[in-house]
């Protein structure tokens, strides 16, 4: 990210939040030098920011990024050492677990920007978004089972991410994957060279904002719910959210512009 | 489709039904004009002709072609822009949706032959048949997002034909992957040149034709059922249909014609 | 194999159990002759190795192997045949459901050694396994419909395995993949030329060997069950699993050995 500059001041904050004009928040893991871990700290900045942007009426999209050559290397290890006691584990994991969830939740689409190394619960981060973009030399991997804990909350998504013999190989060895084998399971939706990363995950942005908000909250919402149905439930709930779709300003602005052969009211706007 | 000189009075029929000596019916949509999109008519049309390969106790398989260069572009969006109204989109889905189902219901194994493009309800219609072989040029788009509409239902079979974010990228860019890339996540069976496509679509028709019907029927309703449980009440299911089906004549002289190292009696019949 | 020689006296044993000083267990499927298919009495034999495996407290991993040509050609058709009664055909595939599921519970991982052709339940057999390594002449088929019989309970783990067309092609036309496509779709780990196939299997031991069998066992019984569940309530589970994980001594001194920047104690005694 080439934010060091403009967020110089900000060194010492765990979590950098933009927002630009469009709606588009980026948020920053800022930890380089312990390779980004999600400490109580970070987890709570985080949860914090996602509150926000699932506040913010206008909001589009949001980039998770990171500083630095680790995308994001998981939990504190450190931080739970110091606290070897099972009530101190539950409310870590649902702490992560609910910050976790609320991207699942955000109304808007939540693209991983995967610029280095992702294992553990960043790999587990990876994998939540609902979409990401990687660096060729990016690498993934659930290694907990290195340090003898199974990384139990991160094969919640991963598996919903890939086919499960490849799912578990990487959780019960600790081994790593790259990139390309990232994209080819389904974890991750692009991959280039680091000189385009910014460039591939803005193409991602920009196909997003020339939609409606309304409609894309709407589908992401249906998307994950109808997920966990049997087929027939799930048609019932998705023919629901199609017809209220269908009676939003923008659905029939975009219809009657698709008739008319013009552009709709709303992409002008952008 | 070789069928528009023996079709050629039925110009205005919005699907052509054929069904040869074999019990191999094929529904064709006809309305190359409009990239066949999925009108009342149409919709109401395609339910009907299910209904009648449903009832044929000598069905044996179902082939879903199109005429022109599109294979499906989706819902009418003049016809939807002309009905406003919140109950008629309930109405329409659910019959769409209906319709779909109907595809999964059906006892005989449904190929989609996919000469062209396949996009929103089109590509919808694709990911819900049991089976589909596609031209090397088609692409496949949910792009209902363009218009301003989410595509819900169509969301429903493509997350259970490829990975979410694969799905998710589709559903809220409405970007466009080509027929290499649907073979490669699982949306299509087989990809093959233009000339060859008949012949790929003919290849798995002959296979399932060279199987009993009885038991590609219980196969089928089982494949879908078992799928939506717990592994165990899986199984459980599962033991009770081959049980089930063992006790068949046809698989009591298949499996006698294999220990006797011959062709089974109703292997002839064909 | 190289165990034809220290089990030359046990050449009518159908199934072969191994056990090295290190708590890996082989389980060697023994009937080259009749392509190992999984008759009452193997199936049987199976059962009871695996629960005495299951029993025991220091096994780390299991190794499903074969003699011969093939891995497994799935149930015995001529038992089968020999006893056409619906009850024997709904114990005999309780039984087989069953010693599949035993796979799934055993505490630790279970590897397939595919060293050659997999048929039906011999097929179900390889995708039921945690992991799986291949020859890569090995081929998968799920073809019981070729003799009128649907690969019912096979297709329980392979539609868990791979994308639903893929699985519904197999089962409906009886057709074979290679391994390569095996690998490609998620039904196997790792393709390898003959000559490697067991050093392919002993890297994959030796790297859950390195890790703590309770942290495994742990995370392999909520890896399968979390996967059933719907998000959020795999996230609590899982939360509760990891939690009580990282009270066990291993992690505790796997962490504490992170930090130290040296090995975890537990991995010196391997």
């Amino acid at each position: 990210m080439n934010t060091s500059t403009d967020t110089a001041s900000l060194a010492d904050t765990p979590v950098l939040h933009q927002r630009d004009a469009r709606g588009v928040h980026t948020l920053i893991l800022n930890s380089p030098k312990s390779f980004n871990v999600l400490s109580e700290a970070v987890l709570s900045e985080l949860q914090g920011q996602l509150d926000v942007i699932a506040a913010d009426g206008d909001a589009r999209a949001l980039v998770i990024a990171a500083e630095g050559k680790a995308f994001c290397a998981g939990h504190d290890l450190k931080q739970m050492k110091a606290n070897p006691r099972l009530g101190y584990y539950q409310a870590l994991f649902a702490q992560c677990s609910k910050m976790m969830l609320s991207i699942l939740k955000l109304p808007v689409p939540v693209i991983a920007r995967v610029q280095g190394l992702a294992t553990a619960a960043g790999c587990q981060l990876v994998a939540q978004c609902d979409l990401a973009v990687a660096v060729d030399t990016a690498r993934f991997g659930v290694n907990g089972i290195d340090v003898g804990l199974f990384c139990a909350t991160p094969s919640v998504p991963l598996v919903r991410n890939m086919q499960p013999k490849q799912a578990m190989e990487m959780l019960v060895t600790g081994g790593f994957i790259t990139a390309a084998e990232a994209q080819a399971r389904g974890l991750v939706n692009r991959v280039v060279p680091a000189d385009r990363l910014d460039a591939a995950v803005d193409e991602l942005v920009a196909a997003i904002l020339s939609k409606p908000r309304e409609a894309i909250a709407a589908g992401k919402d249906l998307f994950y719910r109808q997920r966990e149905l049997g087929i027939e439930a799930a048609y019932q709930l998705a023919g629901q959210a199609m017809a209220c779709n269908m009676m939003l300003d923008v659905a029939q602005e975009g219809v009657q512009a698709f008739i008319d052969k013009r552009a709709p009211a709303w992409r002008q706007v952008l």
